[in-house]
């Protein structure tokens, strides 16, 4: 079964595929609001019909959230197992889109084409690559040039309740010989990257509680409790002047980055100054001893990620709340223990409570950080395959984002997982106008087809 | 003319007075949310119509933003200018009222009867008791008692920005002997009270930005300055370990409490632990060294009001955000200069902006703390009526509350006030399921009758 073919039809057939994926990104399916659950539940149904239409028996598979989608096809060696997420991030604030999130359109800029949308990019655009590399193997060669087996979720933007008990229960069905993730970005536009280690992630809401009802701050300042500045001081103090994090035992199990690692990252064209720039910044925040990609790829975060108590409406109102409120994460590395982290947090907060305050902590999750072993001689096949495709050497690299999935599939299911993902640093994922470039979903599709042909016995 | 068949008059025409209340109450007059610019307007008619019913030369006077009213009547010394806000809170949040709070209703409680609804108790039960007993007493007597003019502004509860200009150009007009103002409490459920010592208010917004948009935090966590962890360290740091705030000169014109006036407030049963025992809280926060009423009437405080920034939403979003916002305001004593401290609050922050992060204070107003001159004989006349009416010696405090007017009163048209009001500690104000005693509205008429009958000559 040769490769030019497929890639001759992935070209001829991108109309199709677009009109396909907009058709996907139509569908509002927010997995973090209860009010879009039918959403995600549409979002799922059309991925099943259109799995089914290539020839894989797919099927809706349901959970206490929102359902899976498993489908399975072809035959032989390996046996992988392609996992994506239909999901996608809530889109305020609404005013700062240029567009409709959910009426997904091709535009001009001057980085050249991209589909403005969201999800485009995380991760409805990227899955789709896979899936048009299947379509046009199937069309070409009447068959799938291994055993594959698809699995795709639909709460990875809410913490994946739902994944490790589906995944321990279908454990069987689920287990392959790799795995295979596109969630990820190229290095940069012109250098595709496979990421090797990924950080893991504790998040936690804190909820502060002083009077039992909000209070005139006339009437009782100065004598009542202000929830908002216990919970200002337990921010302020989760990091120390130089940036490090202070909750206890937090940098147990944090590795120092072997040399080997050091040098091949110290050896990539990567600009601290123009990333930053790109958003507005010039300093490197963090730890201050740290190069900006250690900071990004290698070393454990602590951000609170939103903040809010008292009248935060327009005009002013001297309320002493009752409430205070913050989310936070954590972002962990090598072998940080979440739960460990979790105690850590719920100690640093207690630690800082007034008597009068109490505190809450609702939906603390979390899954530890990932490393993949890049001596795998399949890796090395991928990574040529994808070199070729896009004329450059492509890269084992890390990554700041927690991709959950990829640590699951290792300790649920002993599998190894190849991130391969075609998005951009400025892709602005969970940010208003989100795009991916035309260029990554085209060269996307053809990767795929072209890895496939390298890893196919 | 006597007094007696104006008192009973005003107990036989309770219903018909509650009648009008309710009416007023109906109208939700929110002036800090443009929403309402109409319903403060229909207000303002209202009680244009209502003091012309009684044969008050009334009108509804045009400001930038929502109307004053302006009514005249009676001839004779003194001359008694009355203040009142027909201007309300705004009801968020919501879900904690137990009923519409503009559907106003009587209810039975264990310490009474009670009118509940927004405005009952700030400011709109209040202003009525003193229209009530004008209206028993043109009723009885034909006219009333002396020169009286009526002063209702709309813009109380969002920083009375129209109030000083207004007065400035109507000085002829609204200058008089003495003002009477009705938006204060009674000392406890038996004693009234005159308050003759208010905080000061200075309110500023600070809205911080450090990224151009929101970020991954997974993409950018580490390296990014987040705007969230900034100002939970300028709010932190407004106060040291010992409940003292740190502004720069922020204590300069706060003078001690004069010995004869700690006595007194030593000799008034305020029990701390019941105060704040009604709100959940058992221990007195703020300045360690000073007394539970020093700190209500005559210390100053730093309160943030509000707080918000990232993502918050029901469930998780990993976003390192653009911005974070704050608002803050101070409650100032003595000679403190709002405009001085609004400088020191503005180089607080400054000094706190690490590289890439701006700050904004789109939002600053003040007034400074006023005391009134309890040596003057009509103050004494005042408080003899009073305690007559409650059964109990009415007494001279102070309040942690700001009600600027009584400060504009004494600068710009160089009279002072005297504040009287019925309120009680537990009515809500600012808070949800805001209540007013029917005792205090009853009563409340009937000292403003006797007060009238003390004061005219």
């Amino acid at each position: 079964m040769t490769l030019a073919p497929v890639l001759a039809r992935l070209d001829a057939g991108l109309d199709d595929a677009l009109d396909r994926l907009m058709a996907l990104l139509r569908i509002p399916s927010i997995s973090t609001d209860p009010v879009f659950k039918a959403e995600c539940d549409a979002a799922a149904d059309w991925l099943v019909a259109d799995l089914q239409g290539i020839g894989f028996e797919a099927s809706k598979r349901p959970t206490p959230g929102h359902p899976m989608v498993v489908a399975h096809g072809g035959e032989g060696a390996p046996h992988l197992l392609f996992y994506g997420h239909y999901d996608v991030q809530p889109v305020d604030p609404l005013e700062l889109w240029d567009n409709d999130p959910f009426a997904p359109a091709i535009e001009d800029t001057p980085k050249g084409k991209v589909i403005r949308g969201r999800g485009t990019s995380d991760d409805k655009g990227q899955l789709m690559t896979f899936i048009e590399a299947m379509r046009a193997w199937v069309a070409e060669h009447g068959a799938l040039p291994c055993r594959i087996t698809i699995f795709l979720e639909g709460e990875e933007e809410s913490g994946s309740p739902s994944l490790v008990p589906f995944m321990k229960e279908n454990a069987e069905e689920l287990k392959a010989d790799l795995a295979m993730i596109c969630d990820t970005t190229l290095f940069d536009a012109k250098v595709p990257a496979i990421t090797t280690q990924l950080r893991g992630l504790m998040a936690e809401e804190v909820i502060l509680t002083g009077p039992t009802r909000d209070l005139h701050s006339g009437m009782y300042g100065g004598l009542a409790r202000n929830p908002i500045h216990v919970l200002a001081k337990i921010v302020a103090d989760l990091h120390d002047d130089t940036g490090r994090i202070t909750l206890d035992g937090f940098y147990d199990g944090v590795p120092e980055l072997p040399d080997e690692i050091r040098a091949q990252w110290q050896g990539l064209a990567f600009d601290h100054t123009r990333f930053l720039g790109d958003v507005g910044l010039s300093q490197p925040a963090g730890e201050a001893d740290r190069t900006p990609l250690e900071k990004l790829w290698s070393r454990p975060t602590a951000e609170v990620n939103g903040i809010w108590g008292g009248y935060t409406g327009a005009g002013f109102k001297t309320v002493l709340p009752s409430k205070a409120t913050a989310k936070i994460s954590f972002r962990l590395v090598g072998d940080q223990d979440p739960e460990a982290i979790h105690k850590a947090f719920v100690r640093h907060v207690e630690d800082r409570l007034p008597e009068d305050v109490t505190a809450e902590f609702p939906n603390g999750h979390g899954a530890p950080a990932s490393r993949m072993p890049t001596d795998d001689p399949a890796f090395e096949a991928a990574r040529q395959a994808l070199s070729e495709e896009w004329g450059m050497e492509a890269a084992f690299v890390g990554s700041g984002g927690s991709i959950p999935i990829a640590g699951h599939f290792q300790q649920v299911l002993g599998m190894n997982a190849m991130l391969i993902g075609f998005g951009r640093d400025d892709d602005q994922i969970h940010s208003p106008n989100e795009k991916y470039n035309l260029e990554s979903f085209h060269k996307g599709m053809r990767s795929w087809a072209r890895i496939l042909a390298a890893l196919a016995k």
